[in-house]
């Protein structure tokens, strides 16, 4: 198999995203199976047709049942808004492709676990967004640990901090309206937080959360690209309907304590997407910030020079790294999801399931919603309570 | 007032640091009344009498109810074992003697809330050793926020980190044993935090809290010096009975939301007492192994130009520092308690209650116990249930 | 002008940077002129052809010379090995080409002159690959410069440090001769920090240089990937005859004092690209490690906030960041040729001489020579020397 | 020998440091002689008594004269200004006492020689106080490098960065005035860099050098305490006859090469007093506004796991820190003059000679002056020249 036929449904932030990933792997991975771009589909029309343009897609459509019953497309790529993922999802799964969604997985658990059934049902990969597992630092982490160098681990803690809200002024967008976006800083922010801790530490057990809407008000929204946007204090006014702030404590299967924060008000933090991972001979700690860095604490180094050291992860013994450029030169964001794609690319010919797939998906909803329930009922929740 | 005569129980590593504050106050800080170092009580007799001359008190006791009733002695200073506090900290009252007592102020908040009534009573000004208070750099955060520069505060979260438990093999000191400690890393370290809350964003409402004794059993111990001791793996083992971490979230009565973290097993971690605050007009944040920092961020920098500022609290506009060195020349650890002996001095001088007092050690044992009835119960509880 | 033809000579380290950013360049920068990748040039046949497939080149050729005079060509981007830079760009001028050519722009000063008489006499654009001028941190401290908020500039210090020849077991790669190379450290690395410094601070007047080779003699080179090679110690060895380390102390005109090193012995430095600027009202500074920051300092904060700002340069103020993704998520070394890129497009469209471009590339190349004279003569060497 | 009794001369900043390094010596170091603190001496009648009285000096006299030849007193320590150490200390060599001379040891190197050899003819001890060499991360730099962990050394790079003359306004004051201080940034900073190049690395065969004062003329001075000063811009003018900045690079006898900087107008740095040794096994960082830390690098650490480490020094594997408090409690600047007397007091116990004493001094100022030539001449100058 050298090629991989995709079709893409949605081409925002996400969307240009995954379009570079594709455009760019068969550049820097050339034996991975090439990912070819067949169509892209969104619901404006000129949008749609200048992004594919821009992008690099063969053709565009606005009909996403189209696109999804397309003969020659291999890979269905879904970041849609969320609220669209479950439809498009099962009917691709029944159309024989694989799927590639973006997190979070659904608006809801039992959505997601749907999804999951109809991928199972129609044998088909499938594949969900959590692209920092794809950073080498992180991957760097995870090595650390699955070799027994941290020991066994007694601490997780995570903070998603972001600050794009601090500013009271700043528009009522979609993202702040429950009905579309799900949550707020706890879906968007928080997933991330809990796809990582399952991938380094291990599924948890059970959480306790709290949540705040410090600003409650927010002027209609005129305009938004990306994540800025502009408002008029002085127009019309609407009701925020998700958290600004979300965070839990959580206690992991293994024993581990955690420590979860998601916050869009955290001044001065742009995208610090942080954690740290104490064990019993060791310590890593991470912030996306300085992407490319690990910090890494050994217990048995020699008592004189015992500290935390900074490694960057841009060697040739870091995952992905040979692949670009010599030490020392780093790497972005963007690279997270070429290293996602690339593995899209190997499991579909490799036939088997990438990582992380819709199981992960479905079991960091599962953390989301017992935080969820949490906060409602004021009381620890079990993460097994969820699946009775 | 020139001098003010000291008596002081206890004489090791808070001794210690309480004695050279004494000692180093006039020399630069020679406005300030002059602490006189009368008389050092310990139980060892010849151990009271080496301290005594090494650090320059006059006298040494081995029965702390002589010292209390010395005529000569205006203030005792109580750093003995917390189970002692309570009943010498009455006794000097009773004696006409002002308080300065070392954190936790007490065992329980019953105890606590005695000893602030007899102190009350007997008409004598009272301290508690919240030292952190204390660095010039943590006083800036505290201007930076009351000044309203920080604007209204959304987050508060801190870590108390140490690392000295993380080997197995560490042996069981008194400070594991709940009986003489009282409690572990919850009491020890936790309440710094919640007094750094309390003095820089306000009172607490409630609280939810986890806690962990990760190594269960340890090897009874067979000497300790400081937070160092020796033990013998294959000797004799004993139950670990206090926490060894801690965590827990608040709300605080202004809305803000707040994480705390104790923990004495978090590996690369010598001494992080580290805070941040997020406001809507920026941020700070702070550690403890850095204590001569605070990085500051504002929403109003120029927009080309934003980002965390590294103070170097070291500056004439920074408190205290006027009496040490140039700026750029930094203090230590033991600062902190010079600093706080001062304001003991300055408020027995001027007839004002020194701070933080009694009530604040009151008021830090009430988060401190609602984490632990929280903890106990799997609940929020509110600050308020205590006071009933 | 929509689209712009591309010709590429070499197809290495440089030859894979520079074609990523011909591909990637339409995708972020939709409103430039499209580079399209017309063919590319290398020696080994199977190599080249190999390059072109994986690249997106649509012809590979074996002979510069054709490629050179190909009609569909507008811009030849020349990053052969330096010893070849001078034939070639003359023929690419006299055929008319627009020239790209990476640094160092020839062996020698009186070549590099040979090659902007040509450009000039054929009236065609000329740009030299300085790709560092394009970090939008870089271009922050620019614009800090320029607009005068740093003030009068006193101090550049700058070091640009390697480590990956630490190791004696290295071998002796073609960069490590001189009669290929033309320099070590100096032309390689110092050359960037020279064009950094004349980019923000101003023309140089003076040098006085120190040079080493710590590693005379090395195992003879049995492969090379990137900076990667193997060395058999037992082997055949030969002489270094490049330089380990430079380091140089300038005048520059406007009476700013400079010191500058360039090293790949500096252990722990995979690549340490680094300066410092101090002026009379602030300070900026810059690692490439961490390439999305910029350190500043203001003498006018609030005197109790003095200290340097992290600014992370990924917010809409700061240049080519729009095209890329929300504040907070970074970019990598790649994107300095994308923006690089962006210039001569936009360059040639406007019809002006981009920069930096071959004049940039000579007043460079004066410094380093005038370095070399100062070694040899062990004397201060003022760059006018050069020019008589 | 358990008391060991001392004159001082001088009482301001340097007299501050060295009299509370007398006075907290016996309370962490109690196993040392005691220094008994004599008599103190100043020209200012009322101001020694009142330094006598703050600092904790038996008597205060105004002659030096009397000091020395005072019969209970076995060491004179000399913290007057630069131009009165030679006289005093041959006198007080004469009067058979010990000397402990701030730095520099003189204005020229012929007064320096003149005081080692009254020194040696009186048979006394001699130390000079280069005070940087007693940080506990500075002697474990000393330490690794010495234990061979470090390698071959190649490259010393250090700076001394100040900002208090960056303000233009800033006064006159007698630092800036040649006849009395000697030198400007280049003796006051650059010396405590040659001395700690000298402790780490080794001896200096030659230097050249650059220098510049960048604010020519300043308003007179009207008062000054410790660094600060005001001045008044609309008052009578004077020139500045010392260097603002002074850099210089140097070959090492051991084939290093050195990069040194001094500067007082380096915006944003209070007190950066900083360097980094790169060797073949590793390297090492200092930056003495986090005096706690050293940043360690080691080539032979696992390979996904190389970078600095950042050593917190204060564990009991550091020197002196067990005579201080737990790890991760720091220490400050005024602690590298209790370690500083703590050496003296140990060197007149064991009869030999402290280090560093009056032949370092001298050292230290044949590199200084050998700069001095170089830039006065404009050419490298061997520091074997100076010793003809």
């Amino acid at each position: 198999m050298k090629e991989i036929q995709v079709g893409m449904i949605g081409y925002k932030f996400m969307g240009k995203a995954h379009s570079h990933a594709y455009r760019d792997l068969p550049m820097f991975f050339p034996d991975a199976p090439a990912p070819v771009m067949k169509a892209i589909c969104g619901r404006d029309e000129q949008g749609v047709r200048q992004a594919a343009k821009q992008f690099g897609w063969e053709h565009a459509v606005t009909d996403w049942r189209e696109l999804v019953n397309q003969a020659d497309i291999d890979v269905v790529d879904i970041n849609a808004p969320s609220d669209a993922h479950k439809e498009i999802a099962i009917a691709a799964a029944k159309a024989g492709k694989h799927l590639f969604c973006e997190k979070p997985l659904a608006l809801t658990l039992s959505d997601a676990r749907e999804m999951l059934a109809a991928a199972e049902a129609a044998g088909v990969k499938h594949m969900v967004g959590f692209n920092y597992r794809f950073a080498p630092a992180i991957r760097l982490a995870k090595k650390l640990i699955a070799e027994g160098r941290i020991g066994k681990i007694h601490h997780f803690r995570a903070a998603f901090l972001q600050d794009w809200l601090v500013d009271s002024a700043f528009p009522l967008v979609w993202r702040l309206k429950k009905e579309v976006a799900g949550s707020g800083s706890h879906g968007d922010l928080g997933a991330h937080l809990i796809d990582l801790s399952r991938y380094l530490v291990g599924e948890i057990d059970e959480v306790v959360g709290m949540s705040e809407t410090f600003v409650k008000r927010r002027p209609l929204a005129e305009s938004m690209a990306g994540l800025s946007a502009q408002g008029n204090t002085d127009g019309p006014m609407g009701d925020v309907t998700v958290d600004d702030a979300t965070s839990f404590m959580a206690r992991f299967a293994n024993g581990a304590l955690g420590s979860f924060e998601a916050s869009r008000l955290a001044a001065g933090h742009r995208c610090t997407n942080a954690f740290e991972i104490n064990g019993s001979k060791g310590s890593v700690r991470f912030d996306f910030e300085r992407m490319n860095e690990l910090e890494v604490y050994f217990t048995d180094d020699a008592d004189d020079v015992q500290g935390f050291r900074r490694v960057l992860a841009t060697d040739p013994a870091h995952d992905y790294m040979d692949a670009w450029w010599p030490p020392g030169h780093t790497i972005g964001f963007e690279h997270t999801f070429i290293h996602e794609v690339l593995e899209l690319m190997e499991a579909i010919r490799d036939d088997r399931q990438p990582k992380p797939n819709f199981a992960d998906g479905i079991k960091c909803q599962e953390v989301l919603e017992a935080v969820d329930v949490s906060i409602a009922e004021r009381r620890w929740v079990a993460i097994s309570e969820l699946r009775q």
